[in-house]
């Protein structure tokens, strides 16, 4: 064997190697949706409840025509411009669901609440909840409720989980971009993750931000009817960890590269600048009302006027493409005309945004 | 109108009044099962979303042959003898799948960890969740991840969610009693209650106890298939406020009473005597492992029989009838002859339980 082939054996076998919770007791960075979320969810979770519904760790698992998906929220403020945890909680699960190409039937709400919790906040969380659900067009059909003592929580936590019908022709997975797709997102991101960071107001920014929080669920609907059976690939919306952490999975599943053009990716002026100053790439920010679709080369055209037809992808782009090498990394070209990888962070520069 | 009508007119008015939330902050009283949880949810949940589904406020929400229910564990220890939140959150939402009739397809799991909470304890849980889906027969397949800091949480939340197939012909409603059917309990009450209670090391009591967690949708299954279409009107899994708040919500429900022979509630010595160094009456306090079933009074006897020859259901009894007066109120006939009401308390003295 030759030493450069022998690297490259070292290479696989670390790859191939079984993923291990090195520290003993669970830190900020486990829940950031990077690389440390990965390695414990494959190391813990998978471990355990190991099927394979759940192996393609998706937003959501597709079985018999069903989508069923589940998400925490633990914002912190759960107020910020542009909306809550209760908007939130509805959009993310109506969003996982779109993104398995779903159309959704129904949600739940499990609240967590802290004892001393304003019974006026929960009432403006629950309206807020209930006119995100109208707005997607999905009830709220059941729930629970369980209050823990003072110092306990942090006022209130939502649990939604959605349930939704699949068209069997339609099948998105993240294994299956190919050489040439293009690389869609449909509009500028990052603007929730700033924006719930600056409301913290532990930074003297003023930005004119709002989250971009919204129900996915028609804009999907428009897409997939613009393209033929196949034509879209894969879609995901790339929430914690941002669009750097979405495409990172798109390119270990389809073991193919994704080049992005630095250049093409939408960022707002407000959101560029707020990311300088904390020293954070808006690639690896929230957005909780943008997606990431794959789609064949063909297709893009049609895709990105569908898209742009509907309110919630006015800004969509292509900002690049799948390519065969180097299989598994995410390629930026930079405005400077260079090439750097865009790797998954361990932690997250912004615990608790969703 | 005569004094009586009026007074009788006046209890109608106070009755049908819209439910209100009078505190300005949440208490744990909101998170007991028991009066302030219920004009919680009726006065805040139900006003917002309001729907049809949501409606009946029952264990889960069934429509389209599908079931769907979600519950929050916040349970205080995580581990206590006889099972540990994990279990008891599986357990729980395939039994709140089962209390619809329905047969549990998949289950949704989402963690809020706190930062600080030892892994080998979350393998522990994430184990026994595993163990417990495998004897209920029902995947995990799909999950969330989210940590907290510090101080806001207690070690680990876990939300789960279920999904289940219903049979179009079986329609179990907590409204469908009737005068004269048989109301059976699957087994002795209070344990996992007064298990957890004690777990928690507050009272120097030792007693020989463990909690009741257990799969609830084989014994159902067993129910339903002794009976014939419509003879099991309708299923309740005791937790939070106890067989007491169960069936106060049936005879609620069904505007019916509901008498109960003291003497034929199944309690083991064990939990008797810890209820009565806590000052609790065993009828409010939580099970995880034990149903009540009301029945056509023709199929009482099969129904007793299918439960006992099933191992969860071994020490079932007919612990009372449902009554035409009066209506909407739960009545014991005391061992020394006499007759109180049982009401729901207003809070627990039992907060966490599950």
């Amino acid at each position: 064997m030759s030493g450069e082939e022998q690297v490259l054996e070292r290479i696989e076998r670390v790859r191939r190697r079984k993923p291990r919770v090195r520290e003993e007791l669970v830190t900020l960075a486990h829940g950031a949706g990077g690389k440390a979320t990965r390695t414990l969810i494959e190391a813990v979770f998978l471990e355990a409840f190991s099927n394979p519904l759940l192996a393609p760790l998706a937003d959501g698992a597709v079985a018999d025509g069903l989508a069923f998906t589940t998400d925490s929220y633990v914002v912190t403020p759960l107020f910020f411009p542009g909306g809550d945890i209760g908007d939130l909680a509805v959009n993310g699960t109506v969003n996982d669901l779109a993104m398995c190409g779903a159309r959704p039937s129904y949600l739940s709400a499990a609240f967590v609440l802290e004892e001393g919790f304003p019974v006026e906040d929960l009432r403006r969380v629950t309206a807020s909840m209930a006119r995100a659900a109208r707005d997607a067009g999905v009830p709220i059909v059941t729930g629970d409720t369980k209050v823990v003592q003072r110092g306990k929580a942090d006022g209130c936590y939502i649990t939604t989980a959605g349930v939704g019908t699949v068209d069997p022709a339609v099948r998105l997975r993240a294994s299956a971009a190919r050489p040439g797709d293009a690389v869609i997102v449909s509009g500028p991101i990052g603007e929730h993750g700033v924006t719930v960071m600056l409301a913290r107001g532990e930074l003297d920014i003023e930005a004119d931000l709002a989250s971009d929080t919204a129900p996915l669920a028609g804009l999907v609907a428009c897409l997939l009817d613009a393209c033929r059976q196949g034509e879209v690939r894969c879609l995901r919306d790339p929430t914690r960890g941002g669009v750097a952490t979405v495409l990172n999975e798109i390119a270990g599943a389809s073991e193919a590269a994704v080049v992005l053009d630095e250049d093409a990716v939408p960022v707002r002026p407000a959101v560029r600048g707020a990311c300088e100053l904390l020293g954070i790439d808006p690639l690896y920010v929230a957005c909780e009302g943008r997606m990431i679709a794959v789609v064949d080369p063909g297709a893009a055209p049609a895709a990105l006027d569908a898209l742009r037809a509907h309110p919630l992808g006015a800004g969509a782009a292509v900002i690049g493409r799948i390519a065969q090498d180097p299989p598994g990394l995410v390629l930026l070209r930079t405005s400077f005309g260079g090439t750097r990888i865009v790797d998954v962070l361990v932690g997250d520069p912004l615990p608790r945004i969703c």
